[in-house]
């Protein structure tokens, strides 16, 4: 949508005091979705099992999917005629919103695994949350991306017991991933300074209410999985919503972005 | 050197006739030298032994001032106003001149010591040749890179002694990455179809003459690090000097172009 916002009289989204804050909060979504997206993409053909490769690839298809609409929106609250094209692959590392849990590299079967269902056991309640949105348009997509992250959910959350309560092996495995990835997992549920306004004005849900039940996801999931929960802190690894990326982002945007910035403005 | 090319009489590689396939050629091997100097700068920091990894940062600086060097010239040669930096960053994977080995992934350090070492026991004797060229521009290139590479070679030639004839596992590891490499290792000594004229007017040597003395470099290496000289054929990987590259070409430039791609024009 080129040209200046369109204000949507009625959708409190898009009030100028808000401008800021849920464009940042918006690139938060829409970037953790695409780069997870973009990850799970690069088992396509590679997968140990097809159904697996199928499968991944599904849940990376719908991830992009998800992006497309809360970049899109993203651009429509900024304001300045930015696409979700433009944000997605005209943006360098800095400018990125995502958790960096999501821009870990894949690295094996288990970190993925655990890793997507860190990840669904959060988005799933963030999406619940969001639709009950003071913003129509913000209620419309998580209404929308809510089905299909329900059967990612429900998808993972299967892996994860069955490779954890699985043979030695399979269970060695799926600890190990549990305690590489841990010290990125609390960052899902880390607000930035800006939200407060938002949850206040009833677009976003409290980040507070969201961990409660992702926490009990895990707890549950790992328990049923013969999962040990690692004793220390999950939220030391952060700054994805400060732009503040590991060395991770900076050689997936190049793979990812090298089309567009090599051929700008092309169209198939 | 921006504008039209400086016809520079007396030095037969800016004749006319010559312009399409000495740019060729000039390409192909400024471009040999710096996808060989990206790969190896990948180990920086990185390597299994310090000494090495500063060996193989040194290389890899000597291989990108040779290309700095070739790609000059050919932008030169080509007339079109194109630097060195221009090809370099801003073509892609199509337009490439470099032989299929050198953009091979590092894999390890023996794949990484024997595409070396390969490529090094063809590299000094088209040196050697070259600095006899009728073009007094190009053999002032090559006397000047000569230097560097025959230090190549005598550092990659004694590692290649040293593991093949060491101990059992550094032997079995050599030997299986020569017979990975082996299909790659022919197409240094081919020649493109424009390269006859240019033989003929005695710009560049005859393939022919490099091709025996890697051959005899060769024998004697192996012979000395007990490896198995494979049977098959050298030359079945190829298509390097007609821009038909691997699929890791395209990943490579991702990464060494993307600043230039993303900030067009950036400077210090």
């Amino acid at each position: 949508m080129a040209g200046a916002a369109d204000p949507r009289p009625g959708d409190p989204l898009f009030a100028p005091e808000h401008r800021d804050a849920a464009f940042d909060w918006l690139c938060g979504l829409g970037d953790g979705a695409l780069i997870l997206g973009h990850r799970l993409s690069e088992w396509c053909g590679k997968a140990p099992a097809l159904e697996e490769d199928i499968a991944l690839a599904n849940v990376a298809l719908d991830l992009i999917g998800h992006a497309e609409m809360w970049l899109a929106l993203a651009g429509e609250v900024e304001g300045q005629g930015r696409s979700a094209d433009d944000l997605a692959y005209l943006r360098d590392a800095l400018r990125f919103r995502n958790p960096l849990l999501v821009e870990l590299p894949n690295r094996d079967m288990a970190v993925t695994t655990m890793r997507q269902f860190l990840f669904d056991a959060w988005h799933l309640p963030m999406l619940h949350a969001l639709s009950e949105s003071a913003s129509p348009r913000l209620a419309e997509i998580a209404a929308k991306a809510r089905k299909e992250v329900a059967y990612h959910l429900e998808r993972s959350q299967d892996l994860v017991i069955r490779l954890g309560d699985g043979t030695e092996e399979s269970h060695a495995r799926m600890q190990t991933a549990l305690e590489r990835l841990w010290p990125y997992a609390g960052e899902l549920c880390q607000p930035a300074p800006g939200d407060a306004a938002l949850v206040e004005a009833g677009l976003v849900p409290d980040m507070a209410a969201v961990s409660a039940t992702w926490q009990e996801i895990l707890d549950e999931t790992l328990r049923e999985a013969t999962l040990e929960r690692p004793e220390g802190r999950a939220d030391v690894q952060n700054g994805g919503r400060k732009g503040r990326h590991s060395e991770h982002l900076g050689f997936l945007l190049a793979e990812m972005q090298f089309l567009q910035r090599a051929y700008p403005g092309a169209e198939w």
